[in-house]
């Protein structure tokens, strides 16, 4: 458990940059393989820096396991979602029983998914279900700050040890999932925050709200911003005042992923908020994420166009839960076994081009 | 075997639309499915498509074919490929052990690859090999017609054939696939021609041509079209005239998915070129044609813009074989098992939103 800001420190300092070396290798291993150079586009791409994460052309990605923290939110008694907050527990129950999306694309891909209860308000149970509720729920980020440093310092823990505990058992690849009515909320104040955009610009309709909702949330969202102004001068700070429990762990398991060299493979608008956490943090995280898709919900373009980002997908997906993320777990599998399974130009006795 | 344009047109007047009935079924369950009414955007619109494919809700994309056709091309005695003539028969044997692109994608997602020879130049053989060769390589289109009328319907009849005796052997989805040395060079000539778009516009680099090569290219193709100008008069005579023996057999696929209400896949470029002609034969095709991606040819997002279709992957292929159908089959699949396997809002006990 990261208790401080120091050991957190610790734990930034120990990620690494890609192994370059891997990465020309893999190129070169590309290029002879049966087809003409760079046809296969992004998932050549994709292999290559599978290999720069894993540090060699030995490389897998055949254990998935997403990681689907759960949440409440403070601030959903301003009346910013279209959804009651019992729904987040709702869920969680669902996510245990296998019936939700996320469960339904993870079994697609052949990923398991680990449910986390990382702060929801409502107390549930069930078999499978990891139980570390950090508190219930946030504060209202309207009238101060959602989490003391010491909540997401500990919410952050969750997820570096949720991820770490995953990869000790074999996982080569992870994606994050959220579920909290109400995040849309944060994760919008947060890309407002920390990527200095308009909240205009970043606030959407979340899982569905009317537009008298929609103005009333950007009024939220601007009024948690200067609420809380002062407080917010770190990536961390930014996060306690403004973030959720879960999007805090999902920080957590960008940092795991990257100080384990273990490809993450990050869900939509709510993930995204969370990796751009940890990508502030340490200048290393970015190149161990993989970023699944571009949600439907409206600050998600701003974010990857701000932050130079080019999604896997296109689908119009605004679930979270982890749904684009399975799909973009298949699509990384599939570079890396083109670059395991091809038959180069010589094994196959096929003349190469001029 | 359909040996004239009236049984041609018998044919494709046995095309029907789709069943809008089905189609809104699907709807009304996918909007009781536990997540935000449309949060799972083109997933859901493919599951609904395909029930109006299928004609009811009780579908199934689980058994996956993906045709691949072979076929030289005459027209690269002009030299517009960097690529040498005997890589087609290459490849096919590449494909039947299973070393190509093609193979790898299909395995990833659980699709059979089916290889037919239905024009190679160099004689091939091999187990597994369907071999249905029409005549060894088309004529060079720069100088006359491509194929006569009857070589291309039996060409056309290869691909319905073949596909047909697929969906008889259990197949639910199709794909298509193609490999022709030289055949960017036809595909783009046919777009030009039926799209009315400019030969600069729609074609492209291929396997790689540098750019002088490029510049020929498309002098090849502007020569093609004024040579061949008179004998265009339909769909048919243009494909006749422009076509590959393998882009007719990947009409004929299009073709037979539509009469038997199975699903296309369609794969990039090339496979375009074929899908173009049996849509402009028949209007209701179009909606049995999933098209996988965008390649990053040139000419494709021409195509796809001019025919107002949004692909559904972005990821810079350019290989062809059926690679993007495969990664393509797995997307549709994705969202029949979201329309199959999720739970409603009743089934899970979760309250719904305002």
């Amino acid at each position: 458990m990261i208790q401080s800001e120091k050991e957190l420190d610790v734990y930034l300092s120990a990620i690494q940059p890609l192994d370059e070396a891997a990465m020309v290798q893999a190129q070169k291993k590309l290029n002879n393989l049966t087809k003409p150079t760079g046809s296969l586009g992004r998932l050549e791409s994709l292999a290559r820096r599978i290999c720069g994460i894993k540090g060699g052309l030995d490389v897998h990605v055949d254990q998935k396991v997403i990681l689907t923290f759960a949440a409440d939110h403070g601030v959903v008694e301003e009346g910013v979602s279209s959804f009651p907050q019992e729904v987040t527990a709702q869920m969680v129950l669902n996510f245990l029983s296998g019936g939700a999306g996320v469960n339904v694309l993870a079994r697609h891909v052949g990923a398991e998914v680990k449910v986390v209860d990382v702060g929801v308000k409502t107390p549930v149970s069930g078999e499978g279900l990891i139980a570390r509720n950090v508190k219930p729920g946030t504060d209202n980020m309207a009238k101060g700050p959602a989490m003391s440093i010491d909540e997401a310092l500990a919410a952050i823990s969750v997820g570096i040890e949720t991820a770490e505990q995953a990869i000790g058992e074999g996982a080569n690849i992870l994606g994050t999932g959220d579920m909290g009515i109400g995040n849309t909320t944060p994760s919008a104040a947060l890309l407002a925050a920390l990527l200095l955009a308009p909240v205009d610009d970043v606030t959407g309709r979340g899982t569905g709200i009317e537009d008298a909702v929609l103005a009333h949330k950007k009024e939220v969202i601007s009024k948690a911003i200067e609420v809380n102004r002062e407080k917010m001068t770190s990536p961390l700070s930014t996060l306690a005042a403004l973030g959720g429990l879960e999007i805090a762990a999902i920080c957590g398991v960008v940092l795991a992923g990257a100080k384990n060299r273990v490809p993450v493979v990050v869900d939509g608008f709510i993930s995204s908020a969370g990796s751009l956490v940890a990508m502030l943090m340490n200048e290393n995280v970015r190149d161990y994420c993989f970023f699944s898709h571009m949600s439907a919900e409206k600050g998600h373009e701003v974010f990857l166009e701000k932050m130079d980002i080019a999604p896997l997908l296109h689908l119009d997906l605004r679930l979270g839960e982890g749904t684009g993320a399975a799909l973009g777990m298949g699509i990384i599998e599939a570079g890396v076994k083109i670059l395991n399974e091809m038959a180069t130009f010589g094994e196959a006795g096929v003349s190469e081009g001029t």
